[in-house]
């Protein structure tokens, strides 16, 4: 069988796959975090077709990531503003940037800085920690049946390599 | 100017929307982290066409996220590894598994669960923090020029909305 869409996995990164497996989409939603809410300001900032632009606005809205609302009662004019959903990406968001930082720029070359606005210090990696704090590398965790896990899910985790088996 | 491509902009989260912005690219990111190192386990796994998978397999080792090897010598099979960068998507991911745990499945009904190998215990949800460790929200950060900031980049944060700005 062949899949075009993620929707039928039960897989949680299939699922936000789903809503923001898409370049342009990632970018709209920097844009947010930045304070755009208009169509002309996102078109703008980020040099997109008007086309790309109005339907990843669409998916976003559609997937509780963003919230339409007219400008002004009985204007045909819209703004788009992060639901509280679209707010819990700001650590994939800054997980992506800090990983270019790391990779693509290098140290030294990063365009910008995400800071502490109380402090004005840089924001700590990001990073997968253990109950006690410490940071976790892949190698150090394992995957397991959460409390959804069905028929598919057992399967992709009877799959996994020893090395990743939560046995 | 209408854009095609995000490789011009002098952005962190534009150059990694670049690499892994795509919904099947990071089912197979998830797939790599699970040990999935062929193209036939990958397919199996996933459902993916083809084409597509083959498509995003090369552009992940075009891009140094994947490492293609001879599964033997002189076979025309390969396996697929992910290299340290590759590695270092991997508070990415968590970040999205995390995102819809919360917003798509809801607590009670998450399909798979990420555990420190060593104490069995879930890991910690991702957040982003502060020099001192505490959880930041996006409204208590900012975003300012880094030792890589262009022309472009300045611009980019002059259009802050106020309330964003690092001024």
């Amino acid at each position: 069988m062949t899949r075009t869409s993620l929707k039928e996995f039960n897989c949680s990164l299939a699922q936000a796959a789903e809503v923001i497996g898409d370049k342009w989409t990632l970018l709209i939603l920097r844009e947010a975090f930045f304070g755009t809410t208009s169509f002309s300001e996102f078109r703008k900032n980020l040099g997109v077709a008007k086309t790309v632009l109005s339907d990843r606005l669409q998916s976003l809205v559609d997937h509780g990531v963003l919230e339409r609302a007219p400008t002004r009662p009985g204007v045909d004019r819209y703004t788009y503003r992060l639901t509280a959903a679209g707010r819990d990406f700001f650590p994939t968001l800054i997980t992506l940037m800090q990983w270019s930082d790391k990779w693509v720029f290098g140290p030294g070359s990063e365009p910008f800085c995400v800071m502490d606005k109380e402090t004005m210090s840089p924001v700590q990696q990001v990073g997968v920690q253990a109950r006690d704090g410490h940071f976790l590398t892949p190698r150090e965790t394992t995957f397991g049946p959460g409390p959804g896990a069905n028929e598919e899910t057992r399967e992709a985790l009877v799959s996994l390599k020893p090395g990743n088996r939560a046995l």
